[in-house]
């Protein structure tokens, strides 16, 4: 078995409950068996919502002797004042330096992965930053065309990938093409190869209107977007069925049937996994040449400082890095792909 | 405690699965404490998929003496042949039939209600019906406009009503107006109190876009629709909150902070109640002046007379209905409207 790097785990907004989340899953390492990884940020922020051993490191090389009894922290610059639950644009800046670094980290390491807390966009796009979110930003600095940057949720129990994302629900329909859907498509069935060892995953899509159009009669995306879409993609060897009815595609017998729901927007996609695994749900990204994920939520400033975050989505999300990571070393040390 | 009338339970398409559930439910009246009902139908369908006793009555009022040792049946008349899993006209007639008589009969009987069981929309429009489905044709038979009478869809931890129903996905934002969710919003309040005895509903809104729009950034509908209406019926004194952001709505404790989800399309509604209580949901129809509850499937064709139809959902259905008339026989006992 290969041995992975330490992951790079940025902690996102310090005033929000990155550093906290962060310092419970070091916390819960063993119970949850977890991969050495090293916390980026202002070690401050971990200070203000946790009393437990930080020790700073400089090198990732560092991590895996300090990490079984103290969590490791590769520190950025000073981030001004830091409280809890009152983000500001200093925060912001170490939030964004944090992950320039931890990706910086992650890119240069071939076997380690990166997660990435909780920002504030609001905060961001104060300091200028223009993505949507950080995946976008990841994409980008990997070189990757945003379109072959998949976002997927994943949960104990079902996956799912929205082929559009932010998008104001009227302009949907106009932003959905059989070329878009393809695309997202074909990443997704690659990504679930070589990130989970899926050797033929079946994609099952979900159709854009009410029971799916009935044949047209609700609604024409169906006919003219999905079926070519599919029949274009089993042609490719890719096991893709659909378009299903949505609503009857995410109850536990139904999940049984498929590796990964393609839906067509952010609440089809977003609603099932969070109504089903909101505390220990992972947003990672497909398609980039590192492993990406996410705790899949936000910075909950509500809470942050108070002790009361939940650490199971950072849980999850580093147990799934570390695990993607693992599958990806031991292809590329059998001399595959 | 007033005594209701039996529940008419209209078994649907012969060749479905609602005869099935019908007799499985009262195979199960006494493990779930079912409120006396009777069947309305073609016996035979009942015998082409379950052996246990069947008795014809007449009249209602013959039900609850029969009840105890046998499921009791008003027929309806000759449906051609049947054969389970194979539909066609003659069964739509009669599932036709069944609705008007156990329509005709729950109307006319001030405690009792009415369970529709799966119908073929194809089938029906082969007759010549023109309704959107059952409920549209039930409260059209009660008088009552079509934007007064609310499917709601409910679990046992999930009440959701669905603002538009079967309308393309493109022409939600075009169906959505102040007017529409104030009159759906109305209705509802008053159909959890009538029905349910909540005093004052909790009405919780899911916005439209991803997010609930982010302030405009991803939509205007929260904005312009959503904010203005919610203030309406907060100065009527009704207990409206909202626009939230559809994802983080259903999960265990979001559900706990309201006693309905105000959704604005089917999907949105129907994704989170099916994947949570696929097998036990319930539609019910508010603003009626009877109660009128289906479990909240199709006619499941496919395995239609093989004993494999799960009669959850309809259990779930009589049960609420026999609920709603005890509260409303209740009501009405102690004066008040």
């Amino acid at each position: 078995m290969e041995t992975i790097r330490p992951l790079a785990v940025a902690m996102g907004d310090p005033a929000g409950v990155g550093p906290e989340i962060t310092a419970k899953a070091w916390n819960a390492r063993e119970l949850h068996s977890l991969a050495p990884f090293f916390a980026v940020g202002d070690e401050r922020a971990i200070a203000a919502a946790w009393d437990g051993p930080v020790v700073r490191i400089y090198n990732p090389q560092e991590a895996a002797e300090v990490f079984p009894t103290a969590l490791p922290v590769i520190s950025v610059a000073d981030s001004g004042e830091i409280v809890p639950g009152v983000p500001d644009v200093d925060g912001a800046r170490c939030a964004l330096q944090s992950l320039e670094l931890a990706l910086g980290l992650a890119r240069s390491d071939a076997g380690g992965g990166l997660v990435t807390g909780p920002v504030s966009k609001a905060q961001l796009y104060g300091i200028g930053f223009t993505y949507p979110g950080q995946t976008e930003f990841v994409a980008e600095r990997c070189g990757i065309a945003k379109e072959n940057a998949v976002m997927m949720l994943a949960g104990p129990t079902l996956r799912v990938v929205p082929i559009t994302v932010h998008v104001a629900f009227a302009d949907v329909p106009g932003q959905l093409s059989i070329e878009l859907i393809l695309a997202k498509a074909r990443v997704t069935a690659r990504g679930l190869l070589r990130n989970f060892g899926i050797e033929r995953p079946r994609l099952a899509f979900a159709g854009l209107n009410p029971h799916a159009g009935e044949g047209g009669a609700i609604g024409r995306e169906e006919i003219d977007l999905l079926k070519p879409a599919i029949e274009q993609l089993r042609d490719e060897g890719i096991d893709a069925v659909g378009p299903f009815a949505a609503d009857g595609m995410f109850h536990a017998r139904a999940r049984a049937g498929y590796d990964v729901a393609l839906c067509l927007y952010h609440d089809q996609a977003l609603i099932p996994i969070k109504t089903l695994h909101f505390d220990d749900g992972v947003n990672m990204t497909l398609g980039l040449p590192i492993v990406r994920t996410s705790p899949d939520h936000g910075t909950a400033f509500g809470i942050a400082g108070k002790d009361e975050a939940n650490p199971g989505a950072m849980i999850a999300a580093i147990r799934m890095a570390a695990m993607a990571a693992q599958r990806r070393a031991e292809t590329a040390a059998a001399g595959a792909q």
